[in-house]
């Protein structure tokens, strides 16, 4: 049941670098932006990098079990410097983010991408034309190359073999495309493209295929495309407002919503939600950015992407006027934001101002 | 031995489309471009979907070790319509295009991507700026997710699993980052950039990133960085200057290399060599694209990619100074072609001229 009133536990993972800056942030908007009589209360988690480093804890079974008793969860960023030797890669990703994906059954990783008026695309002028970009990325979360499946012989040898399963079940497939077809049926122009790779992993291709058919037969409005992940690429930086809803598996979601975060305006502006939709876990809110060690710290950090995770955090609890009101003022911003260089504070304020206002 | 002078036998495999118009005029620009005393000898083979559709046959054996004695080998495009029912996904791009590759070890796909003056890019001019974008993609094209490992149980039922397996072999990694490392030794900028996910798929990413630093060590010269694919979506889309070698596993190339044929100004100039550096086979020259039937026949298709792998296989074959003729020709013509439309056999017409010329 989705918390709609009341009182709301959030559990928060600031996490490593300008996370704690834009997370900060993200509060601030979502402090203003609560419906009247909903009261927030939040517990903050010290996890990422930083505690790793320090104490070589990832996500103790203890914090993971408390965090399940929340609400939702608000995270910021976590990640340590790039080529830290004592941050071996993977350690934090699978331990700590895709673990709580995993665990907490976030089979939705749902990615919107809009080029907001006023924000400037790589894409030329004569690519962007007049129509909308105004799509969502429905990634799947528990399945495909992101299982940890696989391993290695013979390591460090000339001999060396590595292998990486991705795990494909008909279960966690059809989850997602019923997912992504409701949304799909919400959205005026009711148009779903499947992306995969249909003609080289003909296996995993054969089970999103197929049951991409069967749910669409459930969903006749509902527009049905098909596109190779390859080619997809041409498509999102050629003529990127041919897309509504794309579903597709958890890698190439993952590749192609940094593709479509760029060519949004950037990374700076991608929100995202690890959504369980059946509620039998709390869902969580992100920016699809990485912690960026390097400009830590110095509150230059875009917490927008941040903020409109709190928009999917309102909508996903119930509270869709809210949302709504979040992503109006994060979009007025935007079109007066021009060129002046504000400091991440001074980006919060504005924004919670105009919630507030 | 490469063949550099002499005859050089040349199988020819058009294929479905437009493969057959782009291959006519690659053949036109090579006869003109072959230098003094090389004579080419032709095989044509009958391989794609019509030959399937007609007749159950993919890539008989003995086709296959005909093939084999060749010199080298330009391919037009393969494949049918989208979604027919007879040709189910898989069958041609397994059974024929990546048999050849894996058949013929081409175990370094080369995919060099320029935006040549004249061209329209969907990158805006801010993006371009003033720098020449100019980078080669090298692909490993023998392993990963491509090897056609793994399976499906329970098939058609929702109990349905299935796996794909990405098979990386120390062997397979060091010998494609070699040649890597190599191209990038003769580029005047001396930059490798490895692209994988080692974040997630972490035994995989071992073995590249190990070998990586391995070879690297004896390249003291060559300057080394590393990007996850999803991160390479960004800086292609934003500062595809960075880039000199990318090179990467089967899968993200073929990803990352349809991205930077869309950025450099269309699938339609992207050409591309599956290469067996070691010579213990013939390589094969083919454009990027597909054998789009729906302008097949029309002569409406664009032969410039099919023109340019001419450039690659010429390269290969010991012939730099006729590769480079042709490339320049190429470019010569795409810097003119403002925006008049020309036929199919118009193109390789004034190509051949500008190379004969
Ligand atoms: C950090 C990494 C594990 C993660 C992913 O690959 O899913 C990130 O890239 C993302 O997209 O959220
Ligand atoms: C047709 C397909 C098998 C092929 C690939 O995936 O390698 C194509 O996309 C390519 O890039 O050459």
């Amino acid at each position: 049941t989705p918390a709609s009133s009341g009182s709301v536990n959030l559990a928060v993972i600031p996490g490593d670098g300008i996370g704690q800056e834009v997370t900060t942030e993200a509060l601030k908007v979502l402090e203003v932006a609560a419906p009247a009589g909903m009261h927030v209360a939040q517990t903050s988690y010290d996890l990422g990098a930083e505690r790793y480093l320090a104490t070589g804890e990832v996500l103790p079974d203890t914090v993971l079990s408390e965090i399940r008793g929340h609400d939702a969860i608000l995270l910021g960023a976590v990640g340590g410097k790039p080529n830290d030797p004592n941050l071996p890669p993977g350690i934090l990703e699978r331990g700590l983010l895709l673990r709580l994906r995993f665990e907490l059954d976030h089979y939705v990783n749902l990615r919107p991408s809009r080029i907001f008026p006023g924000v400037t695309s790589p894409l030329s002028r004569e690519i962007l034309g007049d129509d909308e970009v105004d799509f969502v990325v429905v990634r799947e979360g528990t399945e495909g190359p992101y299982t940890g499946n696989g391993g290695a012989l013979r390591v460090g040898t000339p001999a060396e073999v590595a292998t990486e399963v991705s795990v494909n079940t008909a279960y966690g497939v059809e989850r997602v495309l019923r997912d992504a077809f409701a949304r799909a049926e919400r959205r005026p122009r009711k148009k779903l493209t499947l992306v995969h790779k249909t003609n080289v992993l003909v296996h995993a291709g054969a089970v999103w295929w197929r049951l991409t058919q069967e749910v669409a037969a459930e969903h006749p409005d509902v527009t049905v495309d098909y596109m190779h992940i390859d080619a997809a690429m041409i498509h999102m930086t050629t003529n990127p407002q041919r897309f509504d809803v794309i579903v597709t598996d958890n890698l190439f979601g993952d590749i192609i919503t940094d593709l479509a975060g760029a060519i949004s305006g950037g990374i700076g502006l991608a929100a995202s939600g690890n959504i369980n939709p059946d509620r039998t876990a709390p869902s969580m809110f992100e920016p699809v950015h990485g912690s960026a060690p390097d400009i830590a710290g110095q509150q230059v950090a875009d917490p927008t992407a941040a903020i409109l995770s709190v928009s999917l955090l309102l909508d996903h609890l119930g509270h869709a006027e809210a949302a709504s009101v979040v992503e109006q003022a994060v979009m007025a911003d935007l079109a007066e934001r021009g060129t002046t260089t504000r400091r991440t504070s001074e980006v919060g304020d504005a924004i919670a101002k105009r919630v507030a206002g």
